[in-house]
Order: structure tokens, then sequence, then C-alpha cells
């Protein structure tokens, strides 16, 4: 029986969004207010769901503890009250849209979890914006 | 990589769900107090979901604005504070049910965006009743 | 010990703001979309709140249930799947606006509880318009 | 076309997290402070997923109506304000963990539907956990 | 300038509403499901708020984190995942409906603030059952 | 009849605590990682509630829609995708709290309407954190 385990998270980050090898013109062009140079910010709401069979011992998929210790560590203490592109070394030359901000989480979670479970990463940047990510 | 966006929206509306090829006593029994014929309504929020690869230029599956831009015209203008069975060509025929209602958006949606993204559309009749349509 | 204790509760209902008594051009300048001859509709969330003295001996300020069943005698079976101006007897001379629904609300709650129990309205149109109303 | 109808519903229960073939300390050490022998609780919101063609008759996979009244006899009456672990069959022998409840809530709900429909059974034990399983 | 600043928290419990002093008749009939020997539980939410002049200085009220701490002291760890009727000595002799909670929360909280600051309770027991009390 | 209108609205921003008149150690010490000097932000929401006489001819305290345009123009166009600290005139000299925000967005309310009408700010930093403000 697989089963899928949520956990919600949040973390708050100023972020701009940004290519350092385009000009100016075409980052505004592109990415208007959200370019920014003094930055903005969100309160982004993390969902990481982990897939798999529950054990039959425990009851569990994962013990929910280990799940938002993990997330705890790799991206509250990581992203919380920082700016993402200043201060999160991912970002350095990744621009961080919420699509790229989402793999980066699921690259930073999944080899921390069991091989055999899959994991999907959905961040909310606003309570209207929202993407997903599974590693696919 | 591939990412889905989703982005929220609403409308308010009226609605009754109704057949005219059955009769009253068939409508009523079919569809209860849903077929009051002096309509009643509904706050409907809609999730549309955006499936494909993340530009590596941008970091976009899609601008979020957009997606945005295409549901005010697709579906706010066309649906908001309208009375959907009488003003809304779409379901002159069609009985709006929130099944029914989905289908119709992702009809209107899908066709404006790139053809190798997904589309998936989930609407709230209310808080507590809502459908997935993904075109399949 | 004064305690408020709040009961959340929903209806779906059409409705258009209207005054047989102004020209249609008045109307429409006035209510805009909100007018539409053919209504629109909402899914109405409601919030009762009564407030008094904490009954020593049950710990209640009032039953909860009786809250409940009084909101579904009052509310939920005279407005839920109707059209508010057509079907609801107190607006057929007056405009169901959010805050003359939240007076009516009030109106038709207060007389059934104890009259030493304070009675608030609050009254969601939508996620983002809501009104109160506390007899004052 | 195939289309996906979701009910949310809740119920409020007490638990413990605890096999009775296991010592006090390993129960302890596993189940930390969910193994309280004293019981805690949860306000468990359910979402039960059907998955169908729509009727082109009636425009509905499923009557929600239909869908509300199986989940209200199978999951409400028999898990609202009940003790879990003390009072509900299914768990007697079986850890009620949320993946278990889960799938309890699957198995109880699957055979009442036409056997054509898909279900999915998303189940929120804290507004911040939460399980989905689908049979698979 | 008087501004209010208000702090989200929760805990899950267990409780029964019963007094040891009535027949098991008397509870059954006035308190229904709720007194359910076995126990049913909760996940409460907890808006603990604190109105105060804004610290020149500052600019705060109070600084959220103080207030963040002392719920937890005084509320999560005294309640979370806790039977209250069995563990909690505030509620040996006192029936643990929610208006009681919310009355136990404030006459816990209130002293360990500086006594300028107004401090107001609000107490969900579901998502749709809630209560407040601001110590009058 | 007083009926008090309420309006949500949103904004994204960055910020950071800090008064420049303090040194680095003071500000991390009372600030901590808010004063962070690369900035970090949120998603604020706001609700802007107006209470006063119901007009017995529209049923409207205020046409909702002038109350949306007011926070269009005096915040959303002010402040959204800003960075409060650099950007924002009202926060040169003043630390951006919740606190202050909230009483700079009454006072920039506030004389747009009516003076008979009471305005009552609240603005939330996170989904846990919000602060409250009426002019008093």
């Amino acid at each position: 029986m697989r089963v899928t385990v949520s956990r919600k998270a949040h973390f708050n980050a100023a972020h701009r969004l940004y290519r350092k090898d385009w000009s100016d013109e075409k980052n505004t062009l592109i990415f208007g207010k959200c370019n920014n140079p003094n930055f903005h910010g969100h309160n982004y709401e993390l969902i990481v769901s982990v897939t798999g069979e529950i054990d039959t011992e425990t009851g569990y998929v994962i013990d929910i503890k280990t799940l938002k210790d993990i997330i705890k560590t790799e991206v509250e203490d990581a992203f919380d009250h920082k700016n993402l592109n200043v201060e999160v070394p991912e970002f350095k030359e990744l621009n961080p849209t919420a699509e790229n901000i989402a793999v980066v989480i699921y690259n930073k979670i999944k080899p921390k979890l069991d091989s055999a479970l899959d994991v999907e990463i959905t961040l909310f940047e606003t309570p209207r914006n929202f993407v997903t990510y599974s590693g696919k």
C-alpha cells in the first residue's frame, strides 16, 4: 500500500528575478516589477510530499518528525529570513523563480531520504501562485 | 525538468442545474434544490495548473502574468457576475454542473497556451465541493 | 466571565443589487455589474458570535448545538439555494447588499436567544469582502 | 471525459499510536508523545475524491449528495467524537496512524461506489500534516 | 498609538465534557457525544492578541518572539498531545469546554506580560467553532 | 444601523528591521534575524475595515469598489514589489515593523474616506503574525 505523507512548512525571504548576463533593459522587459534591484519578498509556504509503502511495523511511510527535521535543516535554516539572490549559494548563478526554488528544494531533500521514497515539492510563492516539482 | 505552475482566480455567478429536454418533475427529482428555477449562485474559486519544461533562460515554465491575463480574458470576463444558464453561450445547451464548467474552462484555456503545455483545471463550487479536469 | 462563542455556517444564493423605484440607468450607474438583471450569486460564509457569561454549571455560554440549530432554521433553511430577491420575503422591498443581509440575519437570530446574550453577525459575501453587524 | 469530484468532510477523534505487542519502552521510543497512554486527539479533515466519466445525461460524475451521504455513514457516524483505538473496530489490532486511517477509509468507501470509479482519500491529521491514498 | 499584535499557535489534545458531581445520565443529557467516556479530541488553534502602545524605540508593542515563547511554555508544552481531563491540573475540577480552556489560557498568559498590556484569547476548537475571552 | 465593511488586499515587499541611529550590535541584539542587512520579505495580507451607518438609499456603508480603489492607490501601488526601507518614503526614518506599517496604512487611507467613517487596519505579516490598528 503506497501512501503519500505531506508536511507543510514556511520561510520568509527576499529575492529579485534577474540574470546578470542580461542587460538591465532585458531584465526589466522580461521580469517586470519582479526585477526590482532593491528586492521584494514573500512568505513562501512549502509542502513536501513523500510517497512510499506503509511500514507494517509502525504504520508509517515515514516518521513525520524525521521529515519535519529534514525540512528544517535543508530549507528553513538555509532560506528563512534570507536574501535568496545574495545569501543562498544555490541562487548565486540561478534565477530564483518559484520553479527554480522548487527544484533546488527537491534536490536538497531527495538525497536525505530513503531512495525508495518518491518526493514532490509544492511551493506557494503567494497564496495565489504556486508550483509543483517531482523530479521528472 | 517538468514543473507545474498554478494560478488561483475567482468569479461569482448564478446558475441552476436543469435540462430543458426533461420534465420539471425529472429535473427536480435528479437535481433537487440545485434545480431552483429562480437560480442560486456561487463564488467559484479556480486553479489553472500548467505543466511544462522550465525555460532555462528565464527560469519560468510560463510567465504567471501571461497565465493570469488568459484566465482574466477567457474566464473572469466571460463568467463573473453572470447567470451561467442565461448569459454564457457555452451553457445554452449544456447543464452547468461543476464538472461541465471545468471542461468548458479547460477547452477555453488550452488552445491559448503553447501546445507543449499540459493543463489541469480545478474548480471549487463551494469550499467543500470541487472538481478537477485535465483533458483526459 | 464574559466569553464570545462563534459558529460558522454557509449558504449559497443568487441575488442582484437593485431598487425597483430607481430607473434602470440609475441602478446600473450605482450598482454596476452587481445589478445584472439575470442575477449572479455567492457562497455566503456566516459567523454568528454570541457573547455572555459562562454558566458555571455547564461551562458553556451557549450550547453550540443550540446555536447551530437556530442558524440552520433561521438562515440556512431560509436562504440556501434561493434567489434572495425573488424568494426571500425580507428582500422583497430591501436591496440584498451584504450590509442588509447581515442586518436581516441579526434580526432573525437575536430574538431566538436569551435576551442577556449579545449577538454579532459576520457575513462573507466573497473570501475578500465581508461585513459585521452587532445591533448598534 | 474523466473528471475528479471531491468532497470535504471532517470528524473529531481521540487516538494514540501504540502497538500492544511492543513494550512500553519501544512504543515510547518509536511513537514519542503520540504514544501518550491517556490519548490525544485531532480534528481530522477528509477529502474524498472520485474519478470517472461525466454522465452525459446529468453532467455529473457522481451526485455529490450521494457521496456526502456515503461519507457520513461510513466515516462521520463511525469515527466522529470517538476514541479510535478503543471504539472503532478497524483499529482494535491496527495502529491508527494517519496512513492507516486513510487506508481504512478507502476500504470502507470504495465498495459503496460504482466499481468503475477510482477513489482517492486525503486525510489531514492537522492543518500541517496530511496523507493521501488511492488504493495502489 | 495602541496596536494589537496577534500570534497564532496550536496544540492537539483529547478531552471529554464531564462533571464528576453529575450522574452519567445528566452528563449524557447535557453534553451528548462530547461526554464520550473514552474521550475524543481536537486540533486546537489559538490566537493570543496583545494590545498596548507602540514602543517608539523599537516600533514594537511586544517582540513577537517573546510572545511566541510565552505561548510555547504556558500552553503548547502544557497542553499539546495531552488528555486535558486527566493530565492538565487546571481541568482536574473544571470542565474543559472551549470557554473554560480560553479562560485558563488567559489566566496563564496575562501575568507573564507587562501589566499595561491587554490580552485577548481566541481558541478554535474546530475550524467551525471558536471562542474569545479578554478577561472581562 | 452601524455596520463594518471589510476588504482584503495584499502586497509583497522586502524589508529589514533596523534603526540607523543604533549600532549594528544593538540592531542585531534587538531585531535578530529580522535585522538581516540583505533584507528578507513577506506576502503582506491586508484587511481594511470601514464602519459607518448604512445608507438607506443604496444599502451600502461604502461602495466596496471605492474602497478597493483607495487600497490599490494608497497601498498596493505604493508598497507592492517594493523594498519598504529603501523605496517607500514613509519608512525612510521609521522602522517598518508590522505595527508601524499598519499605522502608516491607516494614516494614508483615513483621510481618503468620509470623516464619519471609522477605519481599522489588520495587517498579516505572515499567516501566523498579525497586527490591528484603529487610530486610537
